[in-house]
C-alpha cells in the first residue's frame, strides 16, 4: 500500500480550493501524504466536451451559491472571483518548478505555495494570472522569485506541465479536485468524507 | 419552517436511486418528511445543454464505477442496467397518479412505489419502460393496476407531469437527485450528509 493521495487540481477550480484546505488533515489522520498535481482543466475539457461549471444554465447559479455555502460550512474564506475562470498556466508551472525542484528547501514548500496561491485568488481577490503576484507570494515564503519567474519560460518546465496534463488525461482525470489513492479515484470536494472512510476502512 | 424535503429525481438517475434509499432516514431523524417529485431529466438537459453522465468521455467510465462503489458503501444492491438511460415517462406518470390521488390509500403508498420502481430497474434488471412491469409492481402492492394503466394516458396526468417538469426547471432543478428544503437546494447523492448537517444545525 502506497500511502499517497495524488491530488489533481486546477487553481481555477473553487472546489479544488475548498478540498485543498481539508485534504491534508484527512491524509495525516490516515498516515498518508498529499502529492500536488496542478493541471489545466481547459485541456481536459477539450477531451471531455465539458464547459466551465458556472457557465451552465441553472447549474451555474447553483454552483456559485454552493461554493460559498460549502466554504462557510468549514469556516473557509471564499469570495467568488470577479474574473472567472482564469488561465492558470503560470501558477501551474510555478508549482511544478517547486514540487520537482532539486533543492529540497524549495520542494518542501510546495504545499505552502499551493495554499497561498489558492487563497490569493479565492480569499484575497488577487490576480494569480499576473506573474508579479506569484513572485510576491514566493518572496513572502523566502523563495527566490527571480529564479521562479525565469523558470516559467523554460522548456523543461513547459514540458513538465504538458506531461502532467497528458498523464492526468491518460489516467482518467476529468475534473478538479480528483483524488487518487492506489488507483482508486474520488472526484469532487464532496467526496472528501467518502475518501476518508475509504482510507479508514481499507476500502469496500 | 416547513418540515418537507422536496426530492426531485429521474428514475433514469442512478444517484437518484441511491439517494432515494437513504433520504427517508435523514428526513425522519430531523422530523421532516419527503415529497417525491419525479421529473424527466431529458427535458431539463435540453435547457442546460447537458448530456447523460455515462456518455461523457472519461467521466462516463468513472461514473459507472462510482455508482457501484457508492452503492456498496451503503449496502445497496446495484447492477448497472444494460439499457441506460431510459425514457421514464410512464413511471413518472404512474408515480404522480399515486402521489396526487384523491384516494389516500393510494397516495399513501407512493413512497413504496418509488422504491419498488427504482429497485426493479437498478437491482433486479427489469425494464421499467414496460408498462406491464409497472402494473406488476402495482399489483404486488395491492394497487388497482388497470386504473393505473388507464391513468397513464389521461390528459390530466400528462399535464401533471408536464407541470412538474416545468416547475422544476423554473425553480432551478438541473439534475437528479435535487433535494430542496425551504428553498435551499442540495444537488447530488453525495450531498446527503451535508443536507443532514444542514437540518441538524439549522443551516449556516
Amino acid at each position: 500500500m502506497n500511502p499517497i493521495i495524488d491530488f489533481y487540481f486546477d487553481y481555477s477550480s473553487p472546489y479544488g480550493y475548498l478540498a485543498s484546505e481539508r485534504i491534508e488533515a484527512i491524509a495525516m489522520s490516515n498516515n498518508h501524504r498529499v502529492v500536488w498535481h496542478p493541471v489545466l482543466l481547459g485541456a481536459v475539457f477539450k477531451i471531455t466536451g465539458q464547459s466551465p461549471l458556472t457557465e451552465a444554465p441553472l447549474k451555474g447559479d447553483y454552483s456559485i451559491m454552493d461554493f460559498a455555502r460549502s466554504a462557510r460550512e468549514h469556516g473557509l474564506n471564499y469570495q467568488h472571483p470577479n474574473t472567472f475562470p482564469i488561465a492558470t498556466i503560470a501558477a501551474c508551472r510555478a508549482t511544478l518548478w517547486m514540487r520537482d525542484n532539486a533543492d529540497a528547501s524549495i520542494a518542501g514548500k510546495t504545499t505552502e505555495f499551493v495554499h497561498l496561491v489558492f487563497r490569493a485568488y479565492y480569499a484575497e481577490g488577487r490576480d494569480i494570472t499576473d506573474t508579479s503576484v506569484l513572485a510576491a507570494i514566493a518572496i513572502s515564503m523566502g523563495i527566490d522569485s527571480a529564479a521562479m519567474l525565469a523558470a516559467l519560460g523554460e522548456p523543461s518546465i513547459k514540458d513538465a506541465l504538458r506531461s502532467e496534463v497528458e498523464t492526468a488525461i491518460e489516467i482518467g482525470v476529468f475534473g478538479s479536485p480528483m483524488m487518487i489513492v492506489n488507483g482508486e479515484k474520488f472526484w469532487g470536494n464532496d467526496r472528501l468524507e467518502q475518501l476518508d472512510r475509504w482510507l479508514q476502512s481499507g476500502g469496500w
